[in-house]
This record gives structure tokens, C-alpha cells and sequence, in this order.
């Protein structure tokens, strides 16, 4: 089918063409009716989220092996979109698709994107950039003084101050924090004497002036693996990012924190360690959990370390006031990133790094005679990435369309699912919720009402007896039931993906009621303006539908436990 | 103005419109008139490329320090947009725009952006992105094809195959060279016995326990920065990137890295130098001249160095045969980095990295139980950045709607524009061409007739004879000469940017005819299909207007150095 598109013959003219904007708009908004339908389609059906299509079917369908020659005409590369691309693709929009933190976005923002395309601004260089770095300042100070909440002077003083910056806009939140711990790692080890600091003489020799062993980063087990990845990419080593447990509502243990800075002080002479930085959460990928900002922050100024709060997911949440609470302590952070294409609900991809202080990124500062002069107001000078689209606009415009008014509206209906998602696995029985949800993200499992029962009542039988090899028995039996929920959920996540009507996430957690066991648990992400109850309710009749199919399979195994003696007195079991 | 916007109350059943697709397209398509009109608007007027608009008066515009409370009406904000926005945004477009890589996109990338932004699937998770992910693969292919050229039997095995990547899509070029240097640093220090590898145990363990002092980048003096910033990213020190000279036609020029080499080689005990890497130039990016990649890729191999080669700007430029002698040597590399932004024609932005070994970014491979499992077919195990936008899809359909056969003339029209700017340049006499152009790149200068001729008279002179004093006076005229000439190429660029009819950048060479002083040059980048010879005239003709009129301001000062007695026989001077 697809070879049966037209080739044409290559001209410059018909080329020529392709590159001016259609004169009258007939020809724009012919392909415009194509889109809108292909992008109705799309939205419309309500199943087949990620479509039934099997990846190795779309090997086949993706196997050029090599570039066209020939030229083939718009409308002909359009339908091919249609067919294999549109068709094929993860209805991410979908109410019934609640498994990750992308959703649907507001049509507007297809404006925008014709807008900054058509425009093609790089964000690197003024030359190439006018007003849009402009509104890159601006957008930056909105967001630091949401965070950092400094006097009127300051930003008036700093808003389009070019001789420093408030932050960067980076391609996505993995970016933004790895421009934090490098700032971090440069604050760590500056110029000092003859020693040029570590942007200029590396790792190896900026351990060695100050007489480190090793720089570290303190993150809790609940970190992003983009801090992992910083640390490697920077040359610290991924050894070298050490994971403070969490408490069983997925925050940072801080009397662990603290245990671990002592023991960390301690090492003297060759294992002497620089704590570059510690890094809160706000909210936390798997669990949407917000770290203890303020104790975290009194940690790191106390042993000098750079304060870094990773609010990629819940930073958003700042633009509504009653949620400022939950974020305590954010103003004391040295630097925080968080996504536009997360909570702001703008097109991938877009993130944000701010600093407190304006001068912080100074240290970045770089200079090419060609691009970027020292001398320029060139916002090159500060970014991690070199040219840059004016993705900007997209939080901007939308920031003024939706306000922080509408922000709020739409984040009290996210919290309103996710309370209505936990009353109905509550109100189902056969689910037990695993998290105390804060920013919209629910971890729970499939586990039957009778079995559920079974574990608390071993572990009220544990907590009530002092007979260390009853405790150890009911233990054991905890352990290896929730081995075969473990094995049941995974089982019922893949079912639900070949059903494909609904879709939430899975992951594995330590941090549950059943610490240090790792638990693995569904995990759904209710962000989506178009969910409701009534979707909610058809998304976990589905899972228990199938979730009981699935036991029968497990049933056996789980009676065999049941028939294991328990020393000392056992009531019957259930089930 | 600006404040007269209508706030509108935040109600959440509008909000949740804006997350639907209208029904019917009327709603659309009146926004997309609108945002026709303005595109239109943007395009159409000649002049006034960067707008006259002052940086001053545009802070004043965009100074509103805190987000806005209210919703406003989308029709309001798109006004809004286009009276602070693309007023003041810069026509990179524009046929007489001519200074830097970016210029005209064609129409139907808007297109594309827009099912970009309805798909929003996010590349770095199959979850999240089904189709698009088998797309990427496609285009990855593709390249690695061009570049690489391994046998159809290698693509057919490996271009959906998960478990391996042949390279990654990048937000840029910057995060692409990034990319390579970190599978170059990977590779030198990897795993042996005890030592986990530089990635986990950080820059300074793996110099330790492999015995070097510190780890080097070898590349040209027109080396990108992004080199340089990858260099300190990667912990190995700013200082650890080795500039090579070039040539007086702006390639590395080979003898001089041999005995660089042998020099680091010759180093021992504390000093023992680690050559982590090797990156040749195609095509730089101030002049568009490509190293003797064959050459360098020798001597990469010689030391067991990556080879890596920075094709940012020209790479595209292997999808038309008559271009592959120029780069003779790139199937020998390791990586290759490629723009979609640059001679794609892509809007921004949008990088390529590949790798020769279809095992070295597995160097890279990362896991997140919550987002990318290890046994999982994800993109995002391979990648610098975590979340990524459909970008692929752009260059994807644009060589299918333009083809090898519509690139290849459109980069013929790229280079009849270089020769014929370079043909209206000596033809008007008051210029001087300093480079080879061999990328539609174009390095100038303006120079009057008469001062031209002495500097030539006088290079003449000094190379006729054998007395130390004369030559030594002769050069010092020269220099002096050129520092005015720089001096009136600075204003001149700054003349031209407030006439603003027109625009070329600038640099500054060490590498023309009058090495190793340092030269000002005006720079074309001569991509633009819609600019053509008359318009090129045009451009001259501005130039050399304004130009003359700056002269009238240095005439004395030259005329003093006329009248500086050189040792011996002196012709008269002329001008």
C-alpha cells in the first residue's frame, strides 16, 4: 500500500515552493481538515489505547532500510502518517490512560507549535532570538519567584537583567537537574590560588586540591535515575550517589540522612568526602511524595552543600496556593527544576532549572566568538544544550489562557480523581492502596478481599506475640504471600495491556506496609481533565475482573501456605 | 494595550473544552487564519529583519514579574502574541537573512509539529510512545546507513532491533557530541577486575587505577564549543581538550597532531596523558571546511582513541554522491553527529548521534524499575535526556517528501548562491574573500580596492626579499593595516545591523591568509533556497554602501602607516 504513493520528479521550483507560506490559506487549511480528522480519529475511539498492533508487526512496517530518493508529495506522506504512525500510536490524551504523567493537552497548544515553527527562533542567540528570549526571562522569573518568592526589587531589578540568569530552560527534566549538580560540582570545587577550579582542570585534580576522596550526592531511594546519571555523566561516578532510605510514606528517613552525613564526616585522610549536594523530592516519580524540604535544607547548609529539590513532577503545583504547605521549605533550596510537560500540561518537552541566587549560573558561563560572545545578552551562555527551540512559549501562553485560577481548577479535579480512585479500590475490596497520595499518583495492587484479610491478621498476630519463632513463622508466610500477589499483579498488568481498554503503570516499591519486602504495585497517575468517577469505576471494575481470573491460577499456591503450621495458637484461615 | 485582555473566571468545564479536540474544524481553522495571517504578516515584509524594536524598550515589554491569576481568552493572547511576539521576533527566514545556520523552513513542517503536538507521545518509553519509537529507529537507520554503509544483511538485523542502538535522536547537536564523548570516556576506562568502570567509580578512580594522569580531547582550533563544554560536563577538564591548528583552509592540519601526539605519548609516569578521543570537523562551524577525516581517523586508530566527527552542520550533506568525497574518512569514525535543524531544514531542534559499533551505546544503558525495566524494548535506556518529544518525526517525513533527489538541489542551490556571492564579492572589488568555502559558508571581509591592493603589494614585497629589518617592517605595516580593517569590520557588522535590511554575522580567524593574526570577518551562511543572486546583489551593494561611508572614519589612520618609512627601495603607495 504504502509503495503505491506517488514519486514525483525533483524541482527546484516545487521546492521553492514548499519553503514560502501558501498565499491564500486554502492550500494550509486543506491539510488542516486532513490533520483535524486524522487527529480526531485518533482521540475518538475509546479502546485500543496502544493499539493491538504487536511490535514485531511494526518492525516489519518500519523496515527501510535506507532513505527515499525520490520526492512524494505532502498529501501522500500524510496518509501515510494516518496509516502507520497515527494508527500505531499511544492514545496518551485518553481518559482510560492514567499510567503515566503525560495526558491530554489543550488544542491551544497546537497554536503554539505552528507558531514557534513558523517563527523557528534559537533560543542560544539573540541574532536568532528577539523577543522570544524576551519571554524565556520572563517565563524564568514567574517561576523563581514562585519558588523563591524575592522582593518586587529583585525581579524588577532581574527580570531582563542580561548579565545573569534566573535559570535556564532546558529540553526536559533530566537536563535541568543534571544543570544543577553541575553547578553543584563547580560550587564545590572553585578556582582557589593556582588551581583554575574544576571546570577548567577536571575531577581527578579538583579532589586532589581540596583533598577529597570522592564528591557524593545524598538522594533518597525514591530519587529520579536522572541524578544517577548526572553524577555519572559528570565524573563523579554513579558509586557516588548514596541512597538515604525512605520512611513507608516515601520521604527521605532524615534521622538516616543525618546518620549517614555523621558516618560521611567521619571519614578522614584518604576516604575524606565532599558532600556536593542533597537533593530533595517534590513529588517523587513512583509515589508523588513530597520529601521533607525544610529538614533537608537545614542538612545541606549545615555541612555546605548544595540544597537541590527535583520538583520536575509536583513543581507546578506552586501556582496554587493551598498546596504551598506541602512544599515547605522549597524557598531555602540553592536550585529546583521542574516539567512543563508534566503538571503544566504542555507538548514533550520542556523543563525548567531555577537558582536562588542569580549568580549561580556564572559558573556555567561559556563563550564562542561566532555564536555566543562574552560580552552578549546571548542566553547561550548559561544552557547545557546549544541550539534551543522557543519551546518557552508554550508555558507562557499557557499560563496566561489557563491562570494560576484555572491551574488550580484543574489540579483540584486531579485530586478529586485521585481521592475518588482510592473510594473505589477501598469501596472494591479486592485492591489495597499502598501510598498516601499527595500529587496525584495512587500505587495499589490486586489482592482478593480473603487473602488481604489473611495478611493483617499475621500481622496482628506478629505485633501481639513476643514468641520470636511465631513472629519469624508469620513473617515467612507474610513474605511468601505477598511473593505470589508479586507474581499475580505482574501477571494482571500484562493481561490489562493486551486488553488494552484501560492502561495504569507498574512499578516496585520497598517503601510499602510490608518494608523491606518489595511490592509490586499498579500505579496510576490521575492528572487528565477528561477522567471521571465514572471512568475510574470502569477502570477498576475491568482490573478486578480480570484480577480474579488471573488468582484462580495462583489459588493453589496460596493454600499450600495456608496449610503451613505456625507455632502457637492460629485461628482458621480465609480464603 | 496589553492590559486591556479580558480576564475570564476560571470555570473547570471550560477548561475541560480546551482538552478536546473542537468537533468541528470551524474553531480551528478560525485560529488558524488568524495564525495564518500572522505568519503571513511575518513573512512578507522585506525589511526590518530583528525588528527595530531596542533591547531596552523589549525588557519594558516583558516585565511582568509575577504569573498571571486570571484565564484570558485564547483570541487574546494569540493578539497579544503577535504584537509583542513575532513583531519583534527575528525573520531567520527571510532570504536576506544569510548569517547564521537556521533560515526557512518548508511549510508542511507546521504540519508535522502539529501532529507532534496531538500524538504527544514521549520517546523515552514504549508505554509512551508505540509507533514513533519504530519511527526513530527508521531515521536512526537510515544514517547509519549513509554514513556507515555496513551491508543491507547489518540493517535488516539491526534496525528494530531493541536490544542494541545504532544512535539516538537528541534535543541538539550539543547534547549529540555530549553523547559521544561519553561513550569515548566509557570506552577508555571501562570495567577490569575489581574497577567497576569510570561510570560508576567517577573520572578520578578510573585515571587511578588505569595509571594516568589525565584523560584528552583532540580537536582543531575551529572546534564547536560544545566540545569543550562536553569536556568539562564529563569531568575531564576544560583544560584536557587540546586545540590542534589548522590550516589556512581551516582543517586540522595533520602534521601538527602527530607531534602532538608523539608529545603526549612521550609523557610518562605522573604526567602519562590518556587520548580518550579524536573529533574531526564536517563542516566547521565558522568557515564549513571538513577535516582530512581519513587521516585523523588513522591517527585515532593508531593510539586506540574514539574517533569521533562533528558533522553538526554539513552531514546532511551526505544524502547528495557528489558530496561524498568530501567527506572521504567518515565511514571510519566511531560516532557522527548530525543537525535536523541545520541542512535538514527541520525547525529547531533536533540532533543525531551515531555509532559506527551498534554495541557502544550500550555503554550508556540505564534502568528505572518505574520507567525504563532493563529487559525492556525502551528508547530512553540509551539516552542522554529522559523524556523527548516525536522530534524524528520531521526529517522522517521531510526525506520522504523531499528526498535525496530534492535535498541534492537544494544544497545546488546552496552552493550557486556561495559562488555567486563569492563572484559579486571580487567583482565589486572592496571585499576579500578568507576561506575555501566548501559548505555553503562564506568568509569576508570589506576592504577597499586600494588598501587591498598595498596589503597584497606589501605580502609581495616581503616575500621578494631576504632582509630581516624589511620584512619585519613590512609585516608590522600589514598587522597594522588589519587592525584597522577590524575595527571597521566590527562597525561596519553593527552599521548593518541597525539598517537591519539585511543580515551576515561575524567571527573572528586566525586562519586566513594573514595567520596568525587574528582577522574580523563577516559570515554568510548561504542556505536559504528563497535568496538568490539578484538578492545577493542586493546584500552586497548594502554592504559596500555602508561600508565606505565607515571608511571615510579610518582613512587617516591608514594613511599614517602609508607614510611609515620601510627599509629599502618603497614603491609608492597607493589609496
Amino acid at each position: 500500500m504504502y509503495n503505491k504513493q506517488k514519486e514525483v520528479k525533483a524541482n527546484l521550483e516545487y521546492l521553492r515552493k514548499l519553503f514560502i507560506m501558501p498565499d491564500s490559506p486554502d492550500k494550509f487549511i486543506e491539510f488542516g481538515h486532513e490533520l483535524l480528522e486524522m487527529i480526531h480519529d485518533f482521540f475518538q475511539e475509546k479502546g485500543g489505547i496502544h493499539s493491538a498492533i504487536t511490535l514485531p508487526e511494526l518492525s516489519e512496517i518500519f523496515d527501510q532500510t535506507a532513505v527515499p530518493d525520490r520526492p512524494h508529495l505532502i498529501k501522500d506522506v500524510l496518509s501515510e502518517i494516518k496509516d502507520k504512525v497515527t494508527a500505531h500510536s499511544v492514545k496518551v490524551g485518553n481518559p482510560y490512560y492514567i499510567g503515566h504523567m503525560i495526558s491530554a493537552v489543550p488544542y491551544f497548544m497546537i497554536l503554539m507549535e505552528m507558531i514557534i515553527a513558523a517563527l523557528n527562533q534559537n533560543q542560544v542567540k539573540i541574532e536568532t532570538a528577539k523577543a522570544s528570549s524576551f519571554v524565556e526571562r520572563e517565563l524564568v522569573a514567574w517561576f523563581h519567584r514562585l519558588i523563591f518568592n524575592k522582593t518586587e526589587k529583585f525581579y524588577q531589578r532581574h527580570i531582563q537583567n542580561p548579565r545573569v540568569a534566573l535559570g535556564n530552560v532546558t529540553s526536559d527534566g533530566t537536563i535541568a537537574n543534571l544543570t544543577a549538580l553541575m553547578v553543584a560540582r563547580e560550587k564545590a570545587f572553585p578556582p582557589d590560588g593556582d588551581f583554575p577550579g574544576i571546570r577548567a582542570a577536571g575531577v581527578d585534580r579538583a579532589l586532589r586540591h581540596y583533598g577529597y576522596a570522592r564528591g557524593v550526592v545524598l538522594v533518597s531511594t525514591r530519587g529520579h535515575y536522572s541524578i544517577k546519571k548526572a553524577a555519572n555523566m559528570l565524573g563523579m561516578g554513579e558509586e557516588n550517589v548514596l541512597n538515604i532510605p525512605v520512611d513507608e510514606h516515601n520521604r527521605m528517613d532524615v534521622r538516616r540522612l543525618h546518620r549517614r552525613i555523621e558516618a560521611l564526616k567521619e571519614q578522614s585522610g584518604e576516604e575524606r568526602t565532599k558532600i556536593i549536594a542533597i537533593v530533595g523530592i517534590a513529588g517523587t516519580t513512583e509515589t508523588g511524595n513530597v520529601d521533607h524540604l525544610q529538614k533537608l535544607g537545614k542538612a545541606a547548609r549545615e555541612v555546605g552543600a548544595h540544597f537541590h529539590v527535583d520538583a520536575c513532577w509536583g513543581g507546578a503545583a506552586l501556582l496554587v496556593d493551598e498546596y504551598r504547605d506541602l512544599f515547605k521549605g522549597i524557598e531555602g533550596a540553592d536550585s529546583v527544576s521542574i516539567d512543563a510537560h508534566k503538571l503544566l500540561y504542555c507538548p514533550l518537552s520542556m523543563g525548567l532549572i531555577l537558582f536562588k541566587s542569580e549568580r549561580d549560573l556564572n559558573h556555567l558561563m561559556q563563550a564562542a566568538n561566532y555564536i555566543i560572545r562574552r560580552n552578549s545578552v546571548d542566553t547561550g551562555r548559561f544552557t547545557v544544550e546549544g541550539s534551543r527551540p522557543f519551546a518557552c512559549l508554550k508555558p507562557w501562553a499557557s499560563l496566561k489562557i489557563i491562570g494560576r485560577e484555572g491551574y488550580g481548577l484543574l489540579f483540584k479535579s486531579a485530586k478529586q480523581n485521585t481521592d475518588s480512585l482510592r473510594e473505589i479500590l477501598d469501596g472494591c475490596g479486592n485492591f489495597e492502596v499502598l501510598n498516601l497520595p499527595e500529587l496525584f499518583i495512587l500505587n495499589y495492587r490486586f489482592i482478593p478481599q480473603s487473602v488481604k484479610k489473611q495478611l493483617y491478621e499475621w500481622d496482628r498476630a506478629k505485633k501481639a506475640t513476643r514468641d520470636r519463632q511465631k513472629v519469624k513463622a508469620l513473617e515467612k508466610n507474610i513474605r511468601k504471600v505477598n511473593h505470589i500477589v508479586n507474581a499475580l499483579n505482574i501477571k494482571l498488568h500484562k493481561a490489562l495491556r493486551r486488553d488494552d481498554s484501560t492502561f495504569v503503570s507498574r512499578t516496585t516499591l520497598e517503601s510499602t506496609r510490608y518494608r523491606p519486602q518489595n511490592i509490586v504495585v499498579l500505579r496510576a497517575v490521575l492528572v487528565n481533565p477528561l477522567t471521571d468517577k465514572a471512568i475510574l469505576q470502569e477502570i477498576v471494575d475491568t482490573q478486578n475482573r480480570i484480577g480474579q481470573e488471573i488468582w484462580k491460577e495462583f489459588k493453589a499456591a496460596y493454600q499450600r501456605i495456608l496449610k503451613e503450621p505456625v507455632p502457637g495458637k492460629r485461628r482458621k484461615a480465609q480464603g
